[in-house]
Parts: C-alpha cells; structure tokens; sequence
C-alpha cells in the first residue's frame, strides 16, 4: 500500500499521515521525490484500510503496489536514488547512481599496508573515488585465508585518511557488519549471504549505504526482494551489484547477466553497479566486460586491482594489473557519454589536500 | 594431513599424537574407526612436516590428503557415519545413516499446537521417528509469515514429551541457533544458508548433530566444503541434504538431483537425506519422488505434511494430505529391502509409554 | 480443438465427423479409448466453428483444448498409450507402456558383430526385449568414430533374429531415418535432434514407433511439443525418453531428472523411459540411477552395456559390465511391483525357438 | 595436426605438401595467413607420421594442435577471419570480421512484399549492409506460422536487387539449404540446429559463408566444435553468432553470455556477432545490449526490426520500431572507436544506384 501526498503537502502533512500508519500497527516509509512524497506502509498482513488515510489533509491518493516488493519499486519512488558522499574538500565528494559512473577498485583481499597503499595510489591517480578490499573474505573452503579482519578494516580507514577515497568492504555477519559500519562508507553484502535474511535486517538498520550483490542463482525478484529487506529495516541506501550467476558455461567462472542492469532500472530506484571481475573470473575477460557494463548502463563498476596479481592471497587470476586497469578507465571514460555518464578525470597522485580527509555520513535523495 | 594410527594403537597413543599436534600449533580430529583410528589435521598453512609425526609410538602412517576437503572425505573415515539417539525406551532409539532409513516429517512451519500435534500424531502412527517443523522461516519477502520463534520450538519440545520422536527444526542465526541447540535434537541449515560461514561455524561448536541442506546451486564440493566448515569447528555429526537445485526447467520448483547421493556417498562417509517437498515444489511429485530417493539409496527423507495443507501459512502446495503421507511411508516400506534398509512399523497411535520420553544428547560413531 | 465422440457411436460416425473436418480443410486425428473415440483437429489457424460439427450424428461435445499441445494431451486420449510389438511366439512378444517394463539395453555403439552379439547374450539371457545400439552416432567433434551405418543396421537386425530382441536405434537425418525404418522396430531421435523439426515431421511419416529423447535443455512444454510435431503428421506410436538435462552440476555429465516422469505421465498418454546411462555418463552411477528410476514410474529404461567398456568406441565410462547389469536386473526386477510393473524373468541364453524370429510391425492402442 | 610452411614457401609447395597428405588418406586444409600459410590435417585417427612430411621443401614445422578443435583454431590461423562481399559499386560492398561493424538488420520472419520492403528502407537509410529475414521459421509448435519457404527468399532476393543489402537467412535441412544457398549472401544454422551434424556438414559443402548460432546450451567447446563440423568439410566462411543461453534467469528469455565474444576470439580466428534480439527476447533490453555487444567487442549484431511489430506473426515482443533502430545505429556509432570499428554511415534512402546491384559470391580470407 502506497500514499502519494499531492504535490502541494506540506511536511506536517507528511508526517501526520505517518503518524496516523503507526496508530495503526504499521510501519510508514516517506520517500520524499522531485514531484511529490510517496509514503509506502509496511508491516500490514493483508490489505490496509484505504478509507483510513485517502481523506487525511495532502493525500493525493492511496494505491495498491502491484509487485511483491514496494520499497524498492519505482511505483513508490518514480526518480533514481543517488546515493551521495560528502569530502573534506568538493572534489572528494562522491555519488553512486547520480551522472558520474561509480568506480570501486582495489584488491580482492587486504594482505598488508604496502600491498593496500600501492593498488590506493593507482586507482587513486587513475581517478577512482571508492576503494574496495576485502577485510573478511568469505571462502568455499575453512582452510583459506579468511582476512584480516579488523586490522584490514584499520590500513582501509587510513588509505581513506590520505586519499580521500570512500572504502566499501565486505560484512559477513553481524559482528563484522558492527566493524564496517564503523570503519567503511558502504557496507558490501557478497552474493553468498544475499538471503541470510537475519544480516540483511541487521544491514537495514545500518547508518551506511548498503552494497548487496546478486546471489549466484537469484532471480531478478529475489535479488529485489533482498534488497526490500534491508529497505524495509529503514535503511533506503541500496546499491545492487550483478556479480555473474551461475550456469553450465565453462569458459567463465561465472556467466555476467548484463541484461539484469536494464531490468533493474525498469523496475527500481536503486542503482545497480557491475562486478566483471567476479563476473567472469578471469582478468583478459574483465576489460571489455566492463566496457560492455558501462554501454548497457550501468552505474558504476567494481574491479579488483593488485599490484601484484601472481602473488595476491585471493583471487590473483582475475585481478587486473595496475596499468591494465589504467587503459580500461580510459576506455570507459570514452563510452560513458554516449550513456550520459562521465568518469571522474585522472590526476597526478595523492591528493595532499586529501591527507587528513575524512568522508561524511552520507545520505541518500 | 592424515595421522593413521596402528590397529593396536591405545587410546594413550592416540591422546599423544593429538597433543603432539596441538604443540606444533595445528588442530587434531581423531576419527575412531572400526579398524583404525585416523587423525585429521587442520589449521595449517601449506605442508605439515611428516617427519614430526611419523615416528610417534602407534602411528602406522602420514599420508596427505588428496581432496580440499578432510574431515568429510573416506579417505580420513571409511566407515559410514552413523549418528545415533536414544531414546527413554529402546523402541525410541533412533538413528540416521545406519540400516533403518531416517524419515523426518512433519509441517513447514509450525503453526500452533493444535496443528502441531495432529500433524504429529499421524506421522507417529505411521513409523515416523523424527518430527521437522519450522519455526524460524527464512522467506524470499520480509512482509511473509517469518515462523513462530521460540513458541514454536517450545511446541515441538511438547511433541517431543507426547510421541518421543526427536525434533528437527531450523536455525538461521546464531541467536536462532542458541535455541534450536537448546530445544531441539537436529540443528537444521537451510539451503540459502549453506555458505554462511559463520553461521557454519557456530553450527561446528553445537552440541547437537546438523542437517545440512545443500544450496540452490552448490556444486558437490562446495557442498562437502560447507560440511567441512562445520566438522573443522570440532562437530562430527553431520547429516547432508538434497533438495534440489536450480535449473531452467520449469515443471518443479526445483530440479532435485538425486546422482548427487551415491556422489556423496562415494566421497564422504557422512549420511545423505533427500527432501522431495522442497525438490519438487508439488504435492503430486512428493511421493515418486520418495520412492525414488529410497531407491538411490538414501539415508533417509525430508517430508511435509500437513493435517490442512490448503490452509498451510507457508507451503501448503507441496505438503502432503495426511493420508497420502501413510501411503507413501507404505510404499518406502516394501522397497527399502531392495537397498538393504528397513523402516520403522507404524504402530496404533501415540505412545503411552512414551510421555516424558525424552531423548538423550545424541552422539556419532 | 477435440471432437468427443459418445461412448455408443459406430465406426461410420466416426468416419463421418473425420470426413467433415476434411472437408472443412482441416486434419482430423481419430483417438480410440476404451470409453470412447476422440477426434483431435490440427491445420487450423485460430478457432473452428464447433457449430458444424456438434450436431452430426454420434458427437457427444466439441471441446477446445486448453494446452499447447493436443495430441499428446491426456486432454486428448485419457487412457495410457501402450506401444505393442508381435513376436514370432507369444513369449518374443513386447511392449512399452504397459505392465511389463521396457529395458532396452546394449552397446553405445555397434562396432563389429562380434561385439553386438557378445553383449546381446548378455542382454537377452537377463530378461531384455529391446536391443539398442547405435549405428549412426551424433559426435561433438567430427574427428570422431561416426558410426559403422548400414552395415551397423545389417548386424542388429542379425541380433534380432537370432535372439528376438526389438531393435532400437537412432536415426540422425532424412537418409538414416530411411534406413533405421527398413531394419529397426524403434526410430531413435536423439536429444540434439530434439528441435531438428525437419526430422520430427519425416519421424511422423515413419511406420515405426519413435523414441524421442528429452533436449539438453528442454522445458517440458517444448519436450511435448516435439512429440505433438511427430503426432501431427500421424504417427501416434512415440515413446519419450528423459536422459538429463544440462545444469551448472559437475558431479555428472548431465542432471537426470526423474520429476520429469510423473510430470508427463500427468499431462501426456504417451509412455516415458529413462536413460540413466547418459543421464549421469559416469558407471558407477548406473544402477543407483537406474533402481530410482524405476521406482518414480518410469514406463521403462535404457541401458549401456558392454561386454569390454574399457576398449568401447564411444562412451565406454558409462557402459555397465554385463555382471553389473545382471545385478540391475535383479534389483528393478525387486522394485517393479511396488509401483504395479513387472520384468520379464531372466532365462538360460539365446532362444532357440527365437532363431529365424522377426517381429512384426507395431501398433499403438 | 599442423604443417607451417616457411615465410618464402612457394604455391607449388603448399601444393606439394597438400598431395602428401591426400596420398596419405588424409585431408588438408591450407590456409594462408600473412606471415604464412599453415597446412591443417583433418582425417586421421590417433598421430599422423610428421616425418613424412617434415623434410618436405617448403616445411618449417609439424606440429600437433593442443585442442579438439582444429581448423576454427588460431594455432592454425594468427590473423582474423575477414569474409567480404562484393558490391555492384564500391560502396555496395561489405564485410564480417574486418573493422566495419557488420550490422544485420530486418524481421523475424517476411511476411509480405510490403512489410519486407518497408524494413529495408528504414534499416537501409541507417546504414544497414545485411538484411536478415526468415522464410524458414523453426518454431516450437507445429501449429505456429512455419515461415514462407520459397516465397520469402524471393521477396528477400528483391530487397537485394532494389537496397544492394546482402541477405542472411535461415535454413533448416537440406532442401531449404539447397534454396537458402541459391538466393541469400549468408546461410545461416539455427540454435536448435548447432549440433543438427548432418545439416552442418551439408553447410559446410555450400560455396556461401555460414553463420552458425550457439546452441541454447552449447559450452564454448560444442560451438567451436560445431563450426569445425563445417570447416572440415571445406567452407572455411564461417561466422559465430551468440543469441542468448538457457538458465534460470526469467527476466529475460534468455541469458545472453557477451563474454563468450572475447573468450571466442581468444581461441579462434572466426567473426564473431551478437543477436540481443533472441538473446533478450523483450524490445526494452535490445538497445542498450546492443550497445554493450559493441563495447564487448563483437564483430556485428543481429537485430530484429518491424515496421509493425504488434502485429508481427513471430516475434513481436523482441522486434523493434523503426525509429528505436535508428537511434540505437546512432548510439553504436558513438561507441564503435572506442574498441578501433566503425559503422557504416547512415543515408538519405535507397540507393538508386544499387538498382539492380547484385552482390558477387563471397570469399574469405
């Protein structure tokens, strides 16, 4: 069930109508657009009295939402979510899902300072405003190396201190998802835990924009229906990762369903970003790829990077080499426009501006 | 790493080269056997020095092991785990993996105890030993019915008192999986928690055997690793389940595969069940589908009923009428002679000797 | 659209409403029952006008049929269609669909008559009606052993009259389809011909019943609508056959799904057996397969079997050795009469009375 | 196996070195390349004697080919495939593999003079090559319209004469082969018919380039292998179509794997193009995969496009409007620099010169 106030309504409209869902037992979500505030009621089994709410002071109307999920659908929120970042300075400032395409780069495991600082100075310079790494890494087998833990939590928050980056790392429980929320700027929930539904709660009641990539055979509805669970615990700043689903082809480790990207769009606000390098598992496939990623639309891509792949403790065989990285932001920065993108430029190294740079709550719009 | 031990081996001897173990910083798994014990090795990185190890009084050799996993393998347990539980009278003994097939039956979720129990009773008369029923409910949509909690657990506790059959119910958090280790006898994993290590790993430290449902597109090894996860936790009572993958075929809900049980068998000397309520998503296919599990060879079933399947709050459609469910217990009876297996005889109704049955804290050998 | 004749209407009714629906430029396709006749109407684009037909003398109703498919449709025909083969005496007599199951086995491949007859004895003195064997073999690659062709034909239909055996085998275009009709009793189309629609419509035109394998990846909609292609043209006599489907699963070759049977048998008349040889490609998966099958109601199975599987041009890993299918036979033959089917007893070798014997075209009823 | 000649190699000893091998019962398959031609030997079973061939004049090296696949190999064949068609004037002629983008464009199925002559005029002006068009329709139901056989090759021979396109059509069996070859520039093999081998290989005796689309559930070896069933027969004009594979995934009705375009070109010297018509099966998802075809790499697209699609007989809901097909030409222009392709320019109509332009037979290089 869906309020849409008139475009009139004033803010004590607002909140008398949700004022009025919570009298009534249920949960209300004002989801403030360009045009007009739409408030969408969770918490209801079965139909919600209409009569209750079509006649109270800037309702426009009172409908039903035709899809199982609602929070994340776009009959509740007709304009994109852009999730926004504030920096120390107006050039660290950073967006997911607005014109500039979200670039997240980094190494698939944090392994030590150097290694973490190195691959920050090249995707910094190349123009990267999100560093990715992975502080606990969930793996098939007990015996792999498992992260490090906070101390990788920690050598994120200071590549953050001196180069103005927002960090994005993954959660994998709730202890974890306590750390992230406290280190990181968004907080990753990988496609193994898309339906641990207990973290995705937990995720939702989270101050940080959450990242939640596809499970490896979800649904388009499942994988919104995940993300309707974190929406519904009041957090609204999700972002969707396609990270390749699984099927019989052999040539990738995963099969990247590109078509997903236009899919989501149509139905949700919510950005969706791009995993080639989970998507495909190999690095020579990651670059065209991502270009391909970029040209199908989407907001932004995830690409890991190391500096030193043949040795990385994780998934070495798809990370791409520094400078294979810098030629694949030149080549998306060249297709972002013809989708209305830009790409952020390259610089000429850490921002001393930056040092000190610390990155706002953010919030989303 | 694998330590066999000598025939002769004492128990002393066995105790030395665990602490042995422990000393050089690693983790020893003593699997008795009825020939031999074996020592598994985890919580090292790389290549364990044999030499430390091989001369020990009563070790017959060091052999390293040739699949990613260890504890699940033959290679380090050749016999089949059987995983036993006793009852207050002999007659409600009860066991899975061994001779007689462990049939689990009972609703989704359990609803209340008028359900509950009428449930109950007609799987007790019909041979049944072990009751499943959900209280928490992982659902695809936050808005469906999530499980009565701890209610519901209290109620199979109840069935348990009035029927003595063991209970198996699911957790889906750790908070979840303090409770059920509390309440029930059988700790469940559900499929979309298959690689949700840390919930594995708590299921590790358990105190109460874990069936563990393989995910919707789990390969066998990611299957056997999840296993591996719990058992390097320290808990060997690991009983697997097939309930069907994920495919593009569109007459079931699931495809259920069940090659994977003389897979597993093949591989693991841990138990396999089969659930054909989830693998087929259809009441019609439920009990072909039990025949034919049986006949594979499969340790036991995983089956719902429901005493008003077409009121069901979740899954009513692929829940059996009670009396389809007696047929069905009918037809398993007259093939499992074929593979060797027996089931337990229906009988005329609830056992008066079994009030205040209780049973004991089950163990596997 | 379906014509339902009353239960007391003559043969000239009958004829009279075939010729009506000729003579409206349509196809009629007259269905005996046990009850009643149905008369299905293919060739026609959108509705025809039931008004011409259900005044005519004898007609019961004119009913539209609710399902792509209709003459495969239980819709259609409610009785189960039971293929029947003559034999020279009443005890080479055979059929598929009915209370005796089909087990049609033998050699991937024909490779020289020594063989062919090596593994028929083994076949036959187990109680086997059908011969298989291929003599035109579809290869991935086309370096590949192809087949002997004709002179494979020559040597099953040597098989046949020696021992009395059916002979099923596949045809893989226009030409083989020629010839497999002129020397077998059974058209095999393979699961790579499954849409070769070309092929469907020459397999309708064949005097001989066909067996139709199950697509790699084949809804079962589209399973139907490629018997409904052989039906169309007038060949009532096909036989489905289930031989796995292509999954992420790795364990196997292919994912054999048996709820594909009783999903059949639920929709369709038309009989279905199961191919556990290639259902799982790998030996040791044979029997477990196989006993499984049966016992979800397949109407039969076929078998690989060969008497050196170890030197077998084509497929050698999942042939059974002729021990390992006698023991096969012993265990469906325990299993059959739980879901009401029989095996034909096994026998002390070739018939002698069986020498010069040839069966004699089929009928379906 | 594989004969390298030298760089300075003469005809005569190509020539010479081919007879050596046909007088060994085998076939070769030159292949001249820039630096080199290289001798491909198809025919043998097991090794080849390469000293019989070694030490003949002209022969850098004999070699064996790592793969199963030979002649579709670049160990075979360094340089890309180009196949190009002549034009009655320059600016008539066209290519697949080489820069120029190859777009083919037109309906599902011709349906009339007047729907086909309207599609070309539109997809002509955007600067369409290939007209692509059925008149064979493979459908899933034998009641579905089946295509306009003869007819529609004709029509589409009058689109070649009047717009100066090259026409690619479908044919599915010998007889529409033997016409598909008379009338049309490509010939092109259906998903259903990938491994349809009797209809490749026929294919491959055609003197018209073959464009084989990948199976619904074909690994990257089966496609490969399929084009090799072609190549060894003498057509080594091959080009590779992705259009979409079966999972799970149900928003789109099929998943379209674009990293199979860079995974081809990796291991083979074949064009390769990408259909987002059947690989999305939904008009919305055509563009903007388009797009990402482009930036993957691809070669070509092929698109479906209807002056009326609501009205189409097949294939509506994936055909788009006119005006989309130009705006989407647009956009590819844009992104086609970015991977070194250009796209031919658009114009102010049918050529009045091409009337009467007839494209000369094809040849490869």
């Amino acid at each position: 069930m869906l309020v849409v106030m008139q475009a009139h309504a004033t803010e004590e409209q607002v909140r008398g109508v949700c004022a009025k869902i919570e009298s009534l037992g249920y949960r209300p979500h004002a989801m403030p657009g360009a045009q007009r505030t739409a408030i969408g009621i969770t918490g209801n089994r079965g139909e919600v009295e209409a009569a209750w709410l079509e006649d109270m002071p800037g309702v426009a109307e009172v409908i039903a939402v035709s899809k199982p999920y609602k929070l994340v659908s776009r009959e509740i929120k007709e304009e994109n979510t852009v999730i926004r970042f504030r920096g120390e300075t107006a050039d660290l400032a950073a967006s997911i899902g607005g014109r500039e395409l979200a670039i997240m780069a980094g190494p698939c495991a944090i392994e030590d300072p150097e290694q973490a600082f190195a691959v920050a100075e090249t995707v910094s310079r190349a123009g990267v405003r999100f560093f990715r790494g992975g502080a606990y890494k969930p793996r098939t087998s007990p015996y792999s190396f498992q992260g490090l833990g906070v101390e990788g939590l920690k050598i994120m928050a200071e590549v953050r201190r001196q180069f103005g980056m927002k960090i994005v790392t993954e959660a994998i429980d709730n202890e974890s998802l306590d750390l992230v929320e406290e280190y990181a700027d968004v907080i990753q929930i990988g496609a193994r835990n898309m339906q641990n539904f207990s973290l995705l709660k937990r995720a939702g009641r989270a101050s940080k924009p959450v990242l939640l990539k596809r499970g490896m055979s979800a649904t388009l509805e499942e994988f919104l229906m995940a993300a309707e669970y974190i929406m519904s615990e009041g957090n609204y700043q999700v972002i969707l990762c396609e990270r390749g689903v699984r099927t019989f082809a052999d040539h990738t480790r995963n099969t990247l369903d590109l078509s997903v990207v236009p899919a989501v769009q149509r139905l949700s606000h919510l950005p969706i970003v791009v995993d080639p390098s989970h998507g495909t598992g190999k690095r020579n496939k990651v670059t065209p790829l991502s270009r391909a990623a970029v040209a199908v639309g989407a907001d932004g891509l995830l690409i890991e990077v190391h500096n030193n792949p043949d040795r990385a403790l994780s998934d070495g065989m798809q990370s791409l080499y520094p400078e294979q990285f810098v030629s694949l932001m030149e080549a998306i920065r060249q297709i972002a426009p013809v989708v209305c993108r830009e790409v952020p430029p390259a610089h000429g190294g850490a921002h001393s501006a930056a040092a000190g740079a610390r990155s706002q709550p953010a919030h989303a719009d």
